[in-house]
């Protein structure tokens, strides 16, 4: 029989007692349950009076999405737990540190980050993260570098492949990203106001070839350990400091996966600002941020993973064949603003939306803001092949922007 | 502990009259071991009065290659079987019945085959089997569309790839294929007598990057299980009957490894043929035998493939994209060509040989068969991205035939 239930707060006190030097033995612990119930419970534990606290997850044996519910296997705790722990250990710092994972309650307890916020609300409000581009490429060029055969013995990375496994949650991506999006589904959600582009969707050819290929990618393109879930809302942030969280998705795909849904988010956000008074001088100075910010992010990337591959490359012919960095490098960017116009694409059609968007209350602010996100989205998705720098990213989204106020 | 030993005749025998349905109980059995003990042990167990008769296949924990050995797990025993078993399900008649795998003894019974020569001697020998493109397209066909994204669900093909993650067979061909050749390595074999072709394999640049961009698909693009080791001593045939047998390198690869596999090996006997007198009229008679197989083994597959993707394809993207299958069995065609060069290429400077090019005696006859073998192994590498048809691969070694005879 199987010792997994729902914790209550009292039973997650009585675990977080246990563990090893965190709190003192006598410490007078206060519990809370934060998390939204949609998949996974989540109690902030704290001994205030020693201003100590950590977080208790457990996953839930089912998912909740708008009113739906699926069973979803308890073996994500798993996967969670163990992307957290080698992900801290090829980019420290840049995640919570994991102090236990219980297999049987599907229960990680980590670090607790409640001194930051979750990076979406915080470009929400307006704020800026001047190292969260620096941050963000450390920890994409070297959790993807160090989990592929570029960086770790080829055998090893089979068996780490192996464990991480993910049908039951890549299969969430593949319907809501790569599928449902460019069909009249149940599970699409959009206004009433935007059935038009939605149609254009379900009958663009050019589109449907190229997400049909992006699609394949994600299905088969094993290059290396992904979050799988990268947009700002797994992200807690300060201006000091970046740490990724909820790793579930994590499976071995395309490299360009994790680049894109990164882009991708912030660019949602820059779309959102359709939607604020044109007058407002803010709003084109924090575009101009959000649009460096995904340069910059692509360019300290492409340098630090080039960096690594010189001082810690493992494969000989990939290593040393003439022209192979530059061609690797190319498509990892196209892949990258492909995936990244599929991450905008359903955000505002499909089933799961982003506060960016959907927390703007006038329906006419809403509707030019979603139209933008979908300009651009899908002419990155048209656009992916044929990009040799990143230059032509903000090109495009200055034509979208343009053509949207035409 | 462990009950695994490696099996003398006595107890082989013990276990063939165990099978249930096969032997009479009272059967008078004949054993015979006929295995080259290099991997496996190969028991050929027969009650001539009854005229029935089994193989029993054993592994050994190592593998002996040209003098030398090294450890090999035994659980390519089970990836043997359980590959047989699935490819006999998806392409009846085409592999030997399994009766039974026993894990402890790492131990496959099957079909007895000794009616079949194995095709390369057959080749050798000059046989026709105008059977063969249909049969071993239907395999290729079958075998690869029902184990990938387009023919089965993509949670169960994960599953599927899981189970057969095959990391030290894939090992072997990862250096043996994909990177010895094109360096100056200790298990490198070749005569003394084209020592500047080996030298210019590793000098190369132009061929080293796509031999790197082939390398890469070989490590990530987890398309369908393959064979992982289809040439043509890898089946065994007859006018009629074509089985193919040895998957124990089956992992999910690019589907391209497997055709090329076939395609590279009638040209290894193609290019051995350039050893044999120029004066005999069927020495070219059977060349266009040959190259007919291989366009035909092409075509027929594509025809084959795309009527099961049209009757059984699973996968909506994929099924409705326009020009998306086009696109895929484009990309297929230049996969299997790049493959096959690198097929050829290594068995003429790598550690194994084939014995089309080896057993010829006259050693200026073998040199101009092994300078033919690479100079078209080279093209086909070179050529392979820039494929659209099939016919360039036939021009590619007429040129390569002319040239060599220049």
């Amino acid at each position: 029989m199987s010792a997994y239930h729902p914790l209550n707060e009292t039973e997650a006190i009585e675990i977080a007692r246990k563990l090893e030097g965190v709190f003192q033995p006598d410490a007078k612990l206060a519990c809370r349950e934060i998390g939204d119930g949609n998949l996974n419970l989540v109690f902030h534990i704290a001994d205030p009076a020693a201003q100590s606290s950590i977080i208790l997850k457990q996953a839930l044996p089912y998912a909740k999405v708008v009113g739906e519910s699926w069973p979803l296997t308890l073996d994500r705790a798993r996967i969670e737990s163990e992307a957290l722990i080698l992900e801290g250990s090829l980019a420290p710092g840049l995640v919570p540190n994991v102090y236990l994972y219980d297999p049987e309650l599907a229960l990680t307890i980590m670090e607790d980050l409640s001194d930051h916020v979750i990076m979406r609300q915080g470009l929400i409000n307006g704020t800026r993260y001047p190292l969260f581009a620096g941050h963000i490429s450390t920890f994409l060029a070297r959790t993807l570098f160090f989990t592929s055969d570029l960086g770790r013995n080829q055998q090893e990375k089979k068996l780490l492949a192996r464990s991480f496994a993910n049908p039951e949650l890549c299969k969430i991506t593949e319907d809501l990203i790569f599928d449902d999006p460019y069909r009249d589904a149940d599970t699409n959600s959009f206004d009433e106001s935007i059935r038009d582009e939605a149609q254009a969707l379900w009958n663009d050819g050019e589109l449907h070839l190229e997400v049909a290929l992006l699609r394949e990618k994600f299905l088969t393109h094993g290059q290396a350990l992904l979050h799988g879930d990268l947009h700002t809302g797994s992200i807690f942030i300060t201006p000091e400091s970046t740490k990724v969280i909820d790793p579930e998705f994590a499976y071995f795909g395309p490299m360009g996966f994790d680049i894109g849904a990164v882009l991708g988010n912030l660019l949602l956000n820059y779309a959102a600002r359709e939607g604020l008074d044109d007058a407002d001088a803010e709003r084109e100075d924090y575009r101009a941020y959000l649009l460096n910010s995904v340069t910059d992010i692509w360019s300290q990337f492409e340098a630090k993973f080039l960096a690594l591959w010189n001082e810690s490359g493992v494969d000989r012919m990939a290593n040393s064949a003439p022209g192979y960095k530059e061609n690797y490098m190319r498509r990892l960017l196209q892949d990258a603003i492909g995936f990244a116009g599929c991450k905008m694409v359903r955000r505002v059609v499909g089933l799961a939306h982003v506060a960016d968007i959907d927390k703007l209350e006038d329906a006419a602010a809403r509707e030019r803001a979603q139209r933008l996100a979908l300009r651009i989205g899908k002419s990155l998705i048209k656009l992916n092949r044929r990009v040799v720098s990143i230059d032509q990213l903000t090109d495009a989204v200055h034509s979208a922007s343009a053509a949207a106020k035409a």
